[in-house]
């Protein structure tokens, strides 16, 4: 008798929400009151291992129930899949999900459609690194070239990027791995902080954060601007004289402006000696973002949270519109096309800063970041990970950032793990953080909160 | 007694599915086995008038119920708002909907929620031309040009277009629209048709349509391309010998290949004498397309079905990337980024020629660009928009084409309306033909059927 492998059998979709919007945790011009939420997917098999993948999509609340619908659409593409033929091959699995000749209509490799893509693959690629028992990034680091180059989904990208020129650029790195990872051990990667700069906080929590996060080893910080040009002005100077001269200061717009608003608002910014500015118009304009980088040259423009997919990438990597490459764990589809926006970064040497925060996308990012400074680009002196401290204590494996770096982690996968009670309590509509909510107003979402129920949100 | 406004109240969204991919009508290289879809909505008020507003995203089959979702999730940023006050300002209420703090991040402004926006936006604009007792094209062309500017989202537009460049552009056509709008009365506006060339379809079956075509009086046909370059020659060689040498010839790829890729087949294509090539690559890829453009020349390039924003459309226009602009009216924000889209293009001297076919893109795109004929771009011997005869017959105000040529509809609204017997027939999965089928094969969309069925849809 024929043993059956092992398959994909089951998964469970969570429409999870943290009430992040009652602090203004993470307030910027654009979102003022995002309710950090996931749309959250445990994947099963019935190997009986007890291995799960865990992975999610980032959104802000309302909606997430869109990208949990799109989840569930989506699964019946996996659902009997071997698991031993999808995690050895998971370029071709998640090709399979950005393809499908109906669905892809809805995109395509765009919007709620791509979101939900991401947390199935980002589920595979959590369950292929339990299995493996090694955490991610060390999984992606003992690929060789060309299995690295197997995963990416090369259509569209010939014109910048062969995969022959790929693995040329991985072939390099092969040699000095083991001694860059055991550098990264010791030191960690650079992380920068935002926490200081949301754009609801008062100047007074501005300042104070900003101290902290200068104490705490900071080198970097981010403030959020755009909505009004004198409060910009007033938090920048303050920015500037609370961490000094030598730390660096950027700036994130939110997409806010036009283009030639943008140009004139940086105008008067860059006596503040900026080092970048994030998103400064929208993230869909390769033109107008490569002429917004040519009217402010020397301050450098970073962007990436929101691009759509690899052919945006590799535009605004090929059409020098960007200096710092913001890559996002949730907005593309999963690890794999990241690996292609990894590489186009590194054949245009533009240095790669990932996007964090929100729920969950710094205990990600890292083994994104670690696997590029490793096997990838190598040592860049300007890659420095952004970090906000929110929502952490939720995640079975959380970040740890100690004097401004962050610590590469050691527990097998991709560490998207959410506790168990939290799922419970956070769940929406009828977790019981939502119920007695809802209980208290009437209305889901419409009360104030205390800082106990935020679970060790920042005020 | 204050008597109170009439309120938007209620939708109904239906989940509408036609089982087109047993025919293979509507394949192409991309998309094999399309079942023409709608998201469809029915807004109800509550003035007892019994005007409904209808309007649809439309899609290719799975994923539609994403769609029904997102429809169900905005419909809260608009319930209980004032009729008159919506329908007389909807480019506000456009932007609310593609603005929200939360859902935005979704996006932005593309996928999904741009789809359900469409949805919703264009069943709002059914409703105030039925309200106004004039046909959606009548009402836009009776508008002033500052009331067609207010009905832009103007953001990321100002470095291609301002506000005050578009009232320039618009005032020129106030003295000539009504010698215009009489003149199309009387002569239509030019039709393609792509119903020879579908990929799934025999040699026959192209050329005894192409014959059909040319006896109808169509002098452009459009035949799909991109899977096989052999099949290609040989059916774009029968193409050219059924419609001589006078006729136009366009050719559509569907995405299909990378830049060098499609330079390469469109050389082996060249000697057709083609007039365009539709969507040779990625539909995100701005700089791509502009150097297949370049590589190609004189061939023009084509393109828009899949283009998510006027911010892509602005570059693509304002970077000499496209030759013909092909509007959808389901894929961006309704009516009103169309409007944006329409300014753009005349602004770059780009001749529009709107995407059609699917479920009642023909009807609605026939107002979209009688509007741009007569008080946008005006005159244009380039304009010709797409005609698919497919599922016609289920629309309450169909188009009629003769002599290959859309009439001007004359029915209040926007052509959106669907027959009730056909939503409640083809409703998926609960509609008589979902539930006869699937007793039939025990699992919905599997079994075959016969042409009763597709109620008049071609074979």
């Amino acid at each position: 008798m024929v043993k059956d492998p092992g398959r994909l059998v089951e998964i469970d979709v969570v429409d999870l929400r943290f009430p992040t919007s009652r602090s203004l945790d993470g307030s910027d011009a654009m979102h003022p009151d995002p309710d950090y939420s996931a749309a959250y997917v445990v994947l099963r098999t019935d190997i009986g291992d007890g291995l799960e993948g865990h992975g999610f999509a980032f959104t802000l609340g309302r909606g997430n129930e869109i990208c949990v619908q799109a989840i569930r659409s989506l699964w019946p593409l996996l659902k009997g899949l071997v698991v031993d033929e999808v995690l050895a091959d998971l370029g071709t699995v998640t090709r399979r999900l950005t393809s499908d000749s109906q669905l892809r209509w809805l995109g395509p490799e765009k919007g709620v459609v791509a979101l939900a893509t991401a947390a199935l693959v980002n589920a595979m690629w959590d369950l292929r690194a339990k299995r493996a028992g090694l955490p991610l990034w060390k999984l992606l680091c003992g690929l060789s070239p060309e299995a690295l180059v197997a995963e990416v989904d090369w259509r569209y990208l010939s014109d910048a990027l062969t995969p022959d020129q790929a693995l040329d650029l991985l072939r390099v790195r092969v040699p000095g791995k083991a001694a860059q990872e055991a550098r990264l051990m010791e030191s960690g990667l650079p992380a920068y902080t935002t926490s200081a700069g949301w754009l609801g906080y008062s100047d007074e929590t501005v300042r104070a954060r900003a101290r902290d996060a200068v104490r705490d080893g900071f080198t970097y910080l981010k403030v959020k601007v755009g909505a009004d040009l004198d409060d910009d002005i007033r938090r920048c100077a303050a920015l500037r004289e609370e961490i000094g001269p030598d730390r660096r200061l950027m700036i994130d717009a939110n997409q806010r402006w036009d283009v030639g608003q943008a140009v004139e608002w940086i105008g008067h910014l860059a006596r503040f000696d900026l080092h970048w500015v994030e998103e400064p118009t929208s993230p869909d304009d390769v033109l107008g973002l490569r002429a917004i980088r040519e009217a402010v040259h020397p301050i450098g423009i970073a962007g990436g949270e929101h691009v759509q997919n690899r052919v945006v990438f590799k535009q605004l990597l090929a059409g020098s519109a960007l200096d710092f490459c913001q890559i996002d764990a949730c907005r593309v589809a999963g690890v794999g096309e990241n690996i292609a926006i990894l590489l186009l970064a590194a054949r245009y040497g533009v240095p790669v800063c990932p996007h964090a925060g929100g729920v969950g996308l710094c205990e990600m990012v890292v083994h994104l970041a670690a696997f590029d400074a490793i096997a990838v680009r190598g040592e860049d002196p300007d890659r420095v990970v952004e970090y906000v401290d929110h929502l952490h204590e939720h995640f079975l494996d959380p970040v740890v950032v100690a004097r401004g770096n962050y610590r590469l982690p050691d527990r097998p996968g991709y560490s998207t793990e959410i506790r168990p009670e939290t799922l419970s309590r956070f769940r929406f509509p009828d977790g019981a953080y939502w119920a007695e909510d809802r209980g208290v107003s009437g209305q889901p979402g419409a009360a104030t909160t205390t800082d106990a129920d935020l679970e060790g949100a920042p005020t």
